[in-house]
């Protein structure tokens, strides 16, 4: 399948983005990352559920409330999950003097880490460097940002829209990183979105919280959940509209399509750099109880290994119904009905004698996979994206 | 890792078995099996939980409740599941034509398929081969029917047990069937139990009830489930002790025992017959808030793929841990304490600097892996038996 190329951003008002090498677990590459945001910048954030959560996650999961940041610290090479007390201390030390070098409160120094879970993590290493990250950032420095956050990613991953509020020109840049799957552990997404609107936070994660179910919360690889994964969205309020303060005026709805595109192009850069995987694989359900339904239904799908590997050898029918009758979600048997990039293959319940199976069978073969189950039982739709069975398991 | 074998069985009072071959789908071999009851044989059983059940479960789930039987019938090699109007057909013929054969009420009739999901059911074939498959039956013939119901089953399964109750000899024999995954669709596991016991229906099936959340309930191949899984229990009531009424009567603790053990003999030849695996493992769950968390953290880590990939390379702790904090049962990360064949590798939330890595890595290579997990939180344990990934996906 085709990977995502990274696009060119331009500098946004109030972000200054940089990197430095310090050698946690790579070598001559940057692995540390930092966004300085100019004060006064709004943030919001969603991150992984997981009861086991890295220690980063902890810090960001207790302060994201606040709703301020001046700076994010980011590594690679190293989860910082399952590290215990020390793990917990090098959080500290890291926001402690990341606050300091900004003359700023603790609460407004996030943090996040990618990379191995369960390698002691070199409690100096991040605190020593920061004074030489700090002296990394500068305007428009998108690329090197990208490629110092990578795990396994074989490119770096960006996405970037403009769009108007009120009439006045408003960015979203956005970087992130994650193919899912590493050997020998797993690998997180991490996600740092920027815009110059001019949007408080609590309407930043009520609109984030909205878009991400539609995006993020609908890719997957191999369906599990990492200790790490986080989306940051910072918004400078810069540029030069009246300020929002309700999710729901009408004015964001142009600015919310264009949040929806960018973290739509992101997670799907990811799903494409997923390792092993050789296809993208779009899924659309209709036909669910609700919406909410619907993704369950797909996701069933998108995270089964059965399934999946039923896309590689071209006959992925009666796994879609079992993965479709296994998540408990509603689903009428007898009218379920099945496409492959439009053509219909089963229809109330059977698969058809007569179907165009040459269309259907190149289809599949192909790279780029659309397909669609309607379940038969309301109007609830989504559609979920995922790859084939990613990984030469041996 | 080692194949169960099939074990010696002898005859059971009041249980006939038989298998014809009648080419559904495979050729020169038996597909077609039946078991005949003795009247007044009590029946408890347990299925799918699908919303997308194939044909016979919808049947059995409907009639199971009656808690008598006269005969069952199964077919290898079509699952009649996503089959449709015409699926429902061949089930109410088949149950209507033997329902005559043995002068019984239809709802003493019990039907089971496994095979492809979604492959048009030849309509008359299992209707017209009834007689033949009735003359088949005989006693004694447990290899010929654990044989007949396989299908990419490399051997047979089946268990056995004798025990007392009330100081008479009492019987149960098994046979199973389920490798998980097939190539192009889904196995299933279908399995038969037989007793002597003199046990009714409603208490058989309490037993049941509770005994296969300790069996069939915590083992996982790729975590996927079946259209068509079954389990059904049949006591003929042929031994010589006092009827039991109540499932809490110590008397039936020796049977409940065996039931058990049968249970997990044949559930355990099912893991060790996984199409590819080559590890049988066992992952214990202890310090969970309750057994049912504990079962569903194991189930966690069982079914991650890139957990069962992570044992085939021997370094399966981080995402151990992250599949334990994804399920969302409560563990506290900082008391967590791993294990592999009794010894510590990971404790307080730290994979421990000095562990014995040479006998853990040692025990890893095998094909028996005995791993622990301890939560931290409270007293629930339990134990789930899995593979290594299991399938070369290419």
């Amino acid at each position: 399948m085709k990977l995502s190329a990274f696009p060119d951003m331009g500098p946004l008002a109030g972000v200054k983005l940089g990197a430095v090498a310090c050698g946690i677990n790579y070598q001559d590459r940057n692995d540390l990352f930092m966004a300085e945001l100019e004060p006064g910048t709004a943030i919001a954030g969603v991150f992984t559920r997981s009861r086991t959560a890295a220690a980063p996650v902890l810090w960001c999961r207790e302060n994201i409330a606040g709703g301020k940041v001046r700076a994010i610290v980011s590594n690679a090479g190293n989860a910082n999950a399952f590290t215990g007390r020390h793990g917990d201390k090098t959080v500290q030390d890291t926001v402690t003097r990341t606050a300091k070098l900004f003359g700023c409160p603790r609460k407004q120094i996030f943090v996040a880490s990618t990379g191995s879970i369960g390698v002691p993590f070199p409690v100096d290493t991040i605190p020593n460097n920061l004074s030489a990250l700090k002296k990394s950032v500068k305007r428009d420095n998108w690329l090197t940002a990208a490629q110092a956050i990578m795990t396994t990613d074989t490119v770096p991953k960006g996405a970037t829209r403009t769009t108007e509020i009120d009439d006045a020109p408003v960015t979203i840049n956005g970087i992130g990183k994650g193919t899912q799957m590493i050997s020998p552990d797993m690998a997180t997404t991490l996600n740092f979105i920027f815009t110059d609107a001019k949007i408080p936070a609590p309407v930043l994660q009520k609109l984030l919280s909205r878009i991400i179910d539609r995006t993020y919360n609908c890719i997957t690889v191999e369906g599990d959940t990492s200790t790490n994964d986080s989306l940051f969205l910072c918004a400078t309020g810069k540029a030069e509209h009246k300020r929002i303060t309700d999710a729901a005026d009408p004015r964001l709805r142009p600015f919310a399509r264009a949040l929806e595109e960018v973290l739509r192009d992101i997670s799907h850069a990811i799903v494409r750099d997923a390792t092993g995987a050789k296809k993208f694989v779009a899924i659309t359900v209709t036909g669910a109880a609700s919406a909410r339904a619907a993704r369950r239904i797909g996701l069933s799908m998108a995270s089964s290994t059965l399934v999946k590997v039923g896309l590689r050898i071209a006959n992925p029918w009666g796994r879609m119904i079992m993965a479709v009758g296994k998540c408990g979600e509603r689903a009428d048997r007898d009218q379920l009905s099945i496409t492959a990039n439009g053509v219909l293959v089963a229809e109330h319940g059977n698969i058809l004698d007569d179907y165009d199976a040459d269309r259907v069978t190149k289809h599949l073969k192909g790279s780029e996979l659309a397909l669609g189950v309607d379940v038969g039982v309301g109007r609830g739709r989504a559609t979920v994206w995922t790859t084939d069975c990613s990984v030469g398991y041996g």
